[in-house]
């Protein structure tokens, strides 16, 4: 740990080793999870050169991620949350990151503010799943943040993505199979022709939770199924993809 | 082969191995496939004494097997090619299905001619997969119609079926995943909200050609991804559920 980061109350360091990379987290709070990194793995073909936005970017943890795996120039985060923008902030610092990947403190729905129109050339974006009233909502201001439609919607993210990626730029968001159709007819709406798509499973008896989707903008409809990712083998362990997702091979 | 019953030049009678049901076929023409099979097995949960429309029914092996698999109390195929007709009409008769499987020659759009709207409990349809111009056009002109949308679009199919459904009638497809976000998105916006998807693998290294998707018209959205359906085995064999399906276990 560098002596002029420092950290708050309940916050923890996490190592993802991998190029040297830390992220700064709280315990409390709202942690990254495995969508989060797989995101940054399904989106790891990203150009050399690009200029990347990262919709409600939390910790940091992909745009972080990214960094390491891509040679995008630059990556842009927004986060409207203070205390989450505040850790991401200094885990930038902590990577020494401060050229490629810049920070804004703000709602998605003033990006407009910060940049003009068709700017990106790739939208990364692990957005909240849950609509604003359905399920338990999180006691915890952060997670009810981070979990549920409170400060913008599905659609809010995919029309901001539609306004700041350039003609053919790259949208690339992890979301719940539950509302795939939700997110495809928004995305299809929006001038983002869904691609690719690609279901995660936990092992291959469960049902999947997670959904992975590339959308091109003003692309042709055809969309491309890419073999399901397993998490688990039969026997419990990590299957070699994920392994390899996680630098353990 | 019942005596009253005549096959003409090409044609000839398959046994589907269940409860003696039968089918004519012409070797040369559009013969059934194994998506037909596995959308009556999709759709097998039909309820009791439930009005059914079949949608481009062919040689009618959809309608014929859900007489056997379900106790639907009427099911009526609409087929818009007369000599396609004439072989389901023939097929209903060798299988004396006369009360249950009734059949209309003509093109779906015209179905308001025959019935009133917010008719049928249940449609399934196994609809034309590729657009008027693409692909490699097939000059026999039935199985033209059969496979590309000459005579009406996914979009005619989707829009029938929201007028000839009941209110929480069930909508039962086999279509093609690279052509899922057309289908999906005309389904929402005709208020037959897709419900159930299910993805069908040769076998877990392919690449998905196959995918089922039930919808309930008027219903909330939400997605269940149910299991995916692998055809072979390991050693190239059918697995368990394809057996049990072909009825061979």
């Amino acid at each position: 740990m560098e002596k002029n980061i420092r950290l708050k109350e309940n916050e923890r360091v996490d190592d993802l080793e991998f190029k040297g990379l830390k992220i700064i987290q709280n315990k409390e709070g709202f942690c990254f999870g495995i969508d989060s990194i797989l995101l940054s793995d399904f989106a790891k073909n990203i150009k050399k050169g690009a200029k990347v936005l990262d919709l409600g970017t939390g910790t940091g943890i992909i745009a972080t991620l990214l960094c390491g795996k891509t040679e995008l120039s630059e990556i842009t985060g927004i986060e409207v949350q203070e205390e989450v923008y505040d850790m991401a902030k200094r885990s930038i610092q902590l990577n020494h990151l401060e050229d490629r990947f810049k920070i804004i403190q703000d709602n998605i729905l003033n990006l407009n503010k910060y940049f003009e129109k068709n700017t990106f050339d790739a939208i990364v974006t692990n957005p909240p799943y849950k609509k604003k009233e359905t399920g338990i909502q999180n006691e915890d201001t952060r997670k009810l943040i981070s979990r549920h439609e409170i400060e913008a919607s599905i659609e809010d993210f995919v029309k901001i993505s539609k306004e700041m990626l350039k003609d053919k730029g790259e949208f690339y968001i992890v979301y719940r199979p539950e509302r795939l159709v939700d997110l495809l007819s928004i995305m299809r709406k929006n001038k983002i022709e869904p691609k690719k798509i690609r279901f995660v499973y936990s092992n291959i008896q469960a049902v999947s939770k997670l959904v992975l989707v590339q959308g091109v903008k003003n692309a042709k409809p055809f969309l491309k199924l890419e073999p399901n990712l397993y998490i688990y083998d039969e026997k419990g362990n990590y299957t070699d993809e994920i392994s390899k997702i996680y630098h353990k091979k």
